[in-house]
């Protein structure tokens, strides 16, 4: 069904973008400068249980195609707008799961409808190129304005993906053929090597490792796989590799309250990390490379101080293993800053730096001296897609002109004091409040009663998260503002006073 | 820099689509009737060597961010049309290679230019959505208007996917877990299996393995790489798993002149298959299921026979592993019939097909008993793109409304004509000439050979893809004509007759 509301608006917004030639046309920039607060909703508004009886319905004809086991509810992306997510029942919801945290400003923000109609970046969709042969004329154009103007301190090499997983496989490669090339002293490879290599054997195929942590989870295609434990349920029946699995701190929080038995907590987990980089090289597996996130989020929202990271990435240093840090889901500036390592305070604080969604394309971020030495070695199809390079810059445009990430932070506070005076008030149902920005997390005492929270606030028109074993996660766009954050709030307090 | 060809074009299109609600606006369905050949340019025109200077500037610029020893030149888009190519530097391909096979019905098809300007598709840009959880209202018509309309034989389900890789990976696992829950009578895991998953090890992470063919393209990712073998340059340094490799048929082409020599070679590589299996099995790695293309592209364009395919079916079955089809070059009306293994006449060809270029968006069908029993086994954030599958609907509109399978079969015996003859006359150079519709291949008498034909086509307007040791592959569009053939073959035929 579609919306007359967008429609009227998009027609507004071709009307507008076709009088672009006309002069004196006072139309033209309203778009550009509406912020999504004009722009969206006042507040959340129900009007049947969730999932309603559209949904439904929806969920039985999707049924005989798939396993909707993990479908919420249906949704009319079309009448949604900034942090407002309206279902097929006309419900309209304060969505602060973003479609898995890869909504960067809002729904239908008019900056991204903008795009969409100026005619110059229409062959960018009709026509996706195989970037890695055929670039259109514009990409490095591109890249330099997008993804080059908020890299990583030390890095000036870029690669586009098409998702997260598949950044972080090629991530990974890139760290072991980097390796291979070490230990080979940049010769050529042996005949038995590129001989082995074809039959999958080694020492073409290397016994090579990345070490990872517990808790956590970088994505789901066979590399990433084996890096990732956070749930049973991704990884059961499916083959992997003996790649050694180190300790993730399990701090208190709050943090600044447990400083000493924090840092021990750290420093146990950063010997097992040495132990285990000494082992696998006994074993005949060594350790290309260290992955981790910046705070495990699939895993339960689980944080480490800066001088963890900053001893980590020396360890990695020391054993000659890249240092890979996975920002899939805490890139895009929802910590305060646009990546979360930028709260290390490190120089150079990783070879290579993987992103995905709120970036709205995958990719990776490298150091270079881990740009594979040849042609084809990193490569597939269409390595990305110029179009959401385009929708890129403008969400980077819309950050800097509304100063989203002193928003972020600022709201990101509210959150955060917010959910420690509810965990003071409902001790017996809310603990260890957290978060960096405004992705924050709170634990409830079981996965049940986390559960049945969530069902209630959807219901009462404010949709959540879950990770780790009884944790809710907060991830809303970077256009949440205060004002949301007293309606969720509001909203929390209201079931939790209802709560037996 | 903006086209002024197109910005002009699409300035029509957008007119067309605001005057949709005026009465008797005659321009209404003019785009949507126009076929490419109305729309595109009559033959290729040169005006520098191929990098041109252009190109090579931005090669330059490109290589500050990137390897680009993959690249060829740089792309004008904006001014590309149908089956013509237009580079930076103002040069104008017939472009028989299509993105690596991957742009179904040419450059700016106005079929496609109209999904982009229709104000309803808007949102579906916008707003990209996390499919497992929160589709959108019309996801499950789209698909059953897309995807499901051309699904192969006994196959109503489909996953979507970003990519070709993404798509094997997942294709795999879901063999992997529906073979694991036959071994364990559909019963819930054991402790030990949840338990020893999360640590990467067995029975949890059990040892099974995928059976492929020498030769095989199936992705880069780190499972589609235990399953590819084509070049070594792809798996060289990069850690893989110990699975069985059966050799793929080296038939003699024209396959109806050596049906005896043939079918002996087929039956070799059946017996190999079957022992390959036995044996996998008896050192505890048996074999879940066997992915094969039915016509190895990357590999060399290596054909097998509907008996091969039929034997092997039954091969599968016998031995209790699933049969997964890769679909991914063959797919989307390349080889005259919309999926290569319909060329097989088989009921019930497969368990498992694959595909993405051609079809836009990345993905695979699978029989009822290959959908995993939970929700979150096969799942990731975007699962897809629904903006991908508004351009397949169209792509599917415009390959009924203009016959392109019959087009593709008409133009495909057109080219293999002419190779045919072009080895004749030319029989120190080519040899081997093959295909299906204009899935066609032919081989030089070297590599250094087949290079040099290349370069000199590409510099008169010809470009071709390459393949296997010494192979050209020729991929073009669906809207390719038997007036693009003689194109092609006057060209080859200029510089065979000049080459030394």
């Amino acid at each position: 069904m579609a919306s007359s509301l967008l429609t009227r608006q998009l027609a507004i917004s071709l009307q507008q973008n076709l009088c672009l030639a006309a002069p004196g046309c006072r139309y033209v920039s309203r778009t550009a400068t509406k912020t999504v607060s004009e722009f969206e909703y006042d507040a959340p508004s129900m009007k049947t249980a969730v999932p309603g009886p559209k949904s439904q319905e929806l969920m039985r004809q999707l049924g005989e195609i798939q396993n909707v086991g993990a479908v919420h509810f249906f949704c009319n992306y079309e009448e949604s707008r900034g942090n407002y997510l309206v279902d097929v029942d006309g419900n309209r919801m304060l969505d602060v799961y973003t479609q898995i945290s890869s909504i960067p400003i809002g729904y239908n923000h008019p900056a991204l409808i903008k795009v969409m109609t100026n005619p110059n970046n229409v062959s960018a969709f009709v026509n996706r190129p195989a970037l890695g042969i055929l670039p259109p004329e514009n990409f490095p154009d591109k890249l330099f304005e997008s993804l080059l103007s908020i890299a990583p301190s030390g890095m000036s090499r870029v690669q586009t993906m098409a998702c997260g997983s598949c950044s972080n496989e090629n991530a990974f490669k890139s760290m072991f053929i980097w390796y291979r090339n070490k230990e080979r002293g940049y010769a050529s490879p042996s005949e038995q090597e590129v001989g082995t290599c074809m039959i999958n054997q080694s020492p073409g195929c290397p016994d090579l490792s990345i070490l990872s942590f517990m808790g956590a989870f970088h994505g789901r295609t066979m590399g990433c796989l084996a890096a990732t434990h956070s749930k049973a349920i991704h990884k059961l029946d499916i083959p992997s590799f003996d790649w050694p699995i180190a300790p993730f701190p399990k701090l208190q929080y709050p943090l600044e309250e447990f400083v000493r038995e924090n840092a021990q907590e750290e420093a146990r987990c950063l010997e097992e990390v040495e132990d285990l980089i000494v082992k696998w090289r006994q074993k005949g597996r060594p350790v290309a490379g260290i992955v981790i996130e910046p705070i495990q989020a699939e895993g339960g929202d689980n944080h480490a101080s800066p001088d963890f990271f900053s001893k980590l990435r020396n360890i990695a240093r020391k054993h000659g293993c890249a240092f890979h840090v996975d920002e899939v889901q805490t890139g895009g500036g929802t910590t305060g800053k646009f990546w979360a390592h930028e709260n290390w305070g490190l120089d150079d604080p990783a070879d290579v730096v993987s992103f995905s969604k709120k970036l709205l394309t995958g990719g990776y971020y490298h150091r270079d001296e881990l740009q594979p030495d040849k042609p084809y070695r990193i490569f597939n199809t269409w390595m990305g897609d110029p179009s959401k390079n385009l929708f890129l810059s403008e969400v980077l445009n819309v950050i800097r002109r509304e100063n989203l990430l002193e928003e972020v932070t600022r709201s990101g506070k509210a959150l955060l004091q917010g959910l420690y005076a509810l965990q003071t008030q409902y001790p017996h149902i809310l603990s260890r409040a957290r978060g960096q920005g405004t992705f924050c997390a709170i634990d409830a005492c079981n996965d049940a009663t986390r559960d049945s929270i969530m069902l209630k606030a959807r219901n009462k028109g404010l949709f959540m998260g879950s990770c780790g074993e009884k944790t809710i996660r907060f991830r809303p766009a970077l256009v949440f503002k205060e004002y949301h954050v007293h309606q969720l709030l509001n909203i929390l307090n209201n079931i939790l006073a209802e709560h037996k």
